[in-house]
């Protein structure tokens, strides 16, 4: 079995396992045991806590260490994906079928791939120290990111604090790469901020409008407001912050008939010039303005679990870039870009930085990556376990 | 049977039998025998078509016509009523009820009051003229101007067309007076247009805005433009058209996603600056112009079958204003205000003036009139009749 992880197909090996699994959110079907059974034999201590929620599905989680010294680094993700979608899949979404290089199937790129390839580097590496190493390697996984990731990440980590687990470090393997293996590296998110804009008006007939109040043109007038000017012009490390209106919905089916209430669902994706608090004190202020005494509305900002975060650049995202460098060519950007992922949660235990495989085809049909691919983040992260655990 | 007529009671009677009839588009439950009831009797021919058209069901309605010569005045209306609606009524929708001077239920105003009136004066003035008129009085009265308006008076026309039937003149029984009788008749309406934009984008994560295009920026644009600027100033006796935005629908729950078409829908309330042809042309134009190349939309104008139009004010107006004046004190108002009726069919036959009872509490709960405007309103059709077929 070990000898079978050094192979340069191990990686891929154990991706087909995972893929395998049907292991859309919250099922598991099977996909930890791949991981536990992956990990035990190689000495690590593997617990599989399973977290409830009123209102939400159990979900299952695996947490894996070796070494109990520090330095500790955790390798993070996720086994479940999300659903195979609607349309025809070439290679059937489960079968992790292998076709002109490329591995298909749900969750080969986001991120049952990427969690292969950091089991592969791992058992490599330790094959490698046959006679230790000074530190510790954990296994941080869980089986809800995909979905309301409440019963996953967050809780896998007040379980690990409440046991005096301590990390030093993190490297999420989600596939952070838009097109080529080795261009970006993410050391940070945006925060994410949804709010619902209720514009009130007074129902009446539309060949009686000064009987009636219509809350359109209002929502029409806030709206734009909010998305008329920039919230800023982007930081050091971070893009401009974006806001867009995902919906508008009246519902009002009679075309003579004004309507009531208008309402409108925006999200915005912020960056560190702002915590949810101040941003949504700042939309208030915005739409205030804009609507003067002439449109009633309300505003409800949803509770934001997601707040823009910053690994700052150090030895550690030194070295992980250099183990990308030295295996690609490329010097990853340093990128703060997309969307949440559960480095939100993970960055108030360790410094965390996210590398993974080339996301071109997550969440689509005929996701795919790479075989050699697979091979050369196994290698990368090898190198990175090289650097963090340097040999005697 | 003619003597009730003549008595002061003999509108509020018969608005009690129609009332008491739960005649809600497209049902008849015997109201349109109320009417045949009590003209018959006074000589006058009944017929009683019933229209269909695939799609909608059949409705009712009946024509009536005393004398065979020229001029032919005519009477219209519906007997049809809108659903009791939500609430609870003081007095029962369909018990017919005289509290406190005021006669409840559905149809009191619009338009069963004014039907009891029409058929009272000219029982009355019929009675009077025991030895004959010269002239003709015709009644177009129909059950479906609540509902499609398909099998209605339209067709009620083309029936009476295609017969040899020629009106010179009419007068259609809807509650005109916003506040008090006498205040306020009808000399022509609005045209009603509505119209459908949609705006087309693509769909995406709204973390990775630059790979979707959200297509609630540039409907809020589009719109903006339609409501930002007036499509006239009013005309000498138009006010200014009016459009009013009725709906917004993109229907995307998904907050984290940027929805891929957004749907709008727009009614417009116009004067006889415009026709349903020359007003959608403006309306394209000034899209176009917001959109530029940069927001891809579609505009679908609705079919309209409701022009605006005028009845110039004549010696007919005159009349009627003078019938209105003597029996009220007040010289009405010549309007084209409110919402469309059947006079947009009606004009296509001859000159029509609408004048009616008060129209307060039309389509609400509680819909009431009062019993004294019954017999005032029952007074001035008397007078016209009087007026328009002079003693010889």
């Amino acid at each position: 079995m070990p000898a079978d992880h050094h192979a340069p197909d191990a990686a891929l090996r154990l991706a087909q396992a995972l893929i395998r699994c049907p292991s859309v959110t919250p099922e598991d079907r099977g996909a930890l045991d791949v991981v536990a059974d992956a990990l035990r034999p190689a000495g690590f201590a593997v617990e599989r806590p399973v977290f409830s929620e009123p209102g939400y599905p159990d979900t299952p989680n695996l947490y894996a260490r070796i070494g109990r010294d520090g330095p500790c680094l955790v390798f993070a993700g996720h086994t479940d994906v999300v659903p195979e979608g609607e349309g025809a899949w070439r290679h059937g979404p489960y079968a992790g079928e292998v076709a002109d290089g490329m591995l298909y199937g749900r969750g080969a790129a986001d991120m049952k791939g990427g969690v292969a390839c950091m089991l592969a580097a791992t058992l490599a590496f330790l094959e490698r120290r046959g006679d230790g190493f000074a530190g510790s390697i954990a296994f941080l996984i869980t089986g809800d990111e995909e979905g309301p990731a409440v019963n996953g990440t967050v809780k896998l980590l007040d379980w690990a604090r409440a046991r005096g687990e301590r990390f030093d470090h993190c490297v999420l393997g989600e596939p952070t790469n838009p097109g080529r293996l080795g261009e970006m590296m993410k050391i940070g998110r945006r925060g994410s901020l949804t709010g619902k804009l209720t514009v009130m008006g007074r129902q009446g007939h539309v060949a009686y409008p000064h009987k009636a109040e219509n809350p359109i043109p209002g929502l029409l007038r806030l709206a734009s407001a909010l998305v008329g000017e920039p919230l800023d012009r982007g930081t050091a490390h971070f893009d401009a912050s974006n806001l867009e209106f995902t919906t508008i919905d009246v519902g009002n089916p009679a075309s003579n008939v004004i309507p009531a209430t208008a309402r409108a669902t925006f999200n915005v994706r912020f960056n560190d010039d702002w915590t949810a608090e101040t941003l949504g004190a700042e939309i208030r202020r915005r739409l205030e303005q804009a609507a003067g005494n002439a449109v009633r509305f309300s505003l409800d900002l949803q509770p934001s679990n997601a707040p823009a975060f910053l690994t700052r650049p150090d030895a550690f995202v030194d070295l992980v870039s250099e183990a990308i460098r030295a295996e690609t060519g490329l010097t990853p950007t340093l990128s703060t870009t997309g969307g949440t992922s559960d480095a939100r949660f993970i960055k108030d235990a360790c410094p965390v930085i996210e590398f993974g495989l080339v996301g071109e085809t997550m969440h689509q049909i005929d996701e795919c990556v790479a075989v050699a691919d697979l091979e050369r983040l196994t290698a990368i992260y090898e190198r990175v376990l090289e650097a963090y655990f340097p040999s005697a």
